[in-house]
């Protein structure tokens, strides 16, 4: 198991403490599309990721949702552990966006080793500052950018992350990510296709012009 | 000096961590409306708030500005410390909004501590969660409501903030606070004030039908 190279501070761990991690901590493959963690209503613990990618979200009470961040290889899903953490008063989703391996770190265990290492409380607060930092991206995202800038970056970071320009996306899926509605979107991405920016087919939006497109994030 | 009944872990010290608190800890008056921490430029240290309100908000690049949260009396104000803390990627500025008492904790006695009890770590965490549960509201109020729900919610906390239903404030503070502008805030005082929830004066606004402003927030 290679799960000790994926846990940044295993080093600064008492040999005890490694070996209860070893003995608890456990793998789990999950279909791109799995709940991982589902509000308050479960406490799976921490995930470490393997490889894969998840996204965090929470959704308005008719269903709309907005992606909070995403986390990815050897990165630490803290708040599926937050029925273990003081003060954690909202509810985000995760799933996997895509095939992913993680691994488990138990609730219990998790609290436990907060409880008596000071190097895994500090890490928390390091993770929680991380997540608090993209947060406060998004808040000046929403706030200060108008719609057109938020979808051009929108649709560069996510060919960035599938390494294409072809995206296999849907004006619904895009307006979940983004927290708006889907004729929003399909208005803006046709602004863009008239601009040469994009090209719209079924189930997919082709960036034909990333310059252009980058250009307009940046402006 | 009463610092100790102010700080919620006291009791968790170790004598001498206690001893180096109570001979670095000071107490420091600030009028209304004095600037406590500005970004990434300065680091106060922790403020324990003793008497007053403080303000926490971001602005844009174009000097707009939207209210994140408030701390009150025994509250504990964190990311004046940030520059201690790992993964702060943002900005916040604080600011004092009514005269008030703070103590201030240096930042490298914060730093000192934080890495050697578990205590101060650990409350950390419980700090950090609060306010990410506070952003997190916020963000569901500028995602999800509308924007006279917002207004309604501002003017009816403005209203038990300060005991009074005539809040003596500005359309461009309210707009400050809710990250718009003054003829937003403008446009929909007006819309309140013919539907006699408000009454608007040079520089007040007056709730005077609260239950309505109520219905409208709890919609």
């Amino acid at each position: 198991m290679d799960f000790c190279d994926y846990f940044p501070i295993w080093d600064k761990l008492t040999k005890e403490e490694q070996e209860k991690l070893t003995a608890c901590v456990s793998r789990r493959s999950v279909k791109k599309g799995t709940i991982l963690h589902d509000g308050f209503g479960d406490c799976v613990g921490l995930l470490v990721i393997r490889t894969g990618q998840l996204r965090a979200y929470i959704f308005s009470p008719e269903g709309r949702e907005v992606t909070l961040y995403r986390l990815f290889e050897r990165d630490i899903c803290l708040f599926s552990a937050s029925c273990m953490m003081q003060n954690v008063q909202f509810e985000i989703t995760i799933e996997a966006e895509k095939d992913s391996e993680v691994w488990v770190i138990p609730p219990n265990l998790y609290k436990q080793l907060v409880n008596e290492s000071i190097a895994v409380s500090n890490y928390t607060n390091q993770l929680m500052a991380s997540r608090f930092s993209e947060i406060m991206w998004l808040i000046e995202q929403i706030m200060w950018k108008s719609f057109d800038k938020r979808l051009a970056s929108f649709l560069l970071e996510e060919s960035l992350l599938d390494g294409t320009n072809v995206l296999q996306i849907t004006h619904e899926k895009i307006a979940n990510h983004m927290g708006t509605a889907r004729e929003v979107v399909t208005r803006m991405l046709r602004y863009f296709q008239n601009e040469g920016m994009v090209r719209l087919t079924r189930g997919a939006v082709e960036i034909t012009d990333s310059r252009k497109l980058e250009e307009l994030r940046d402006a």
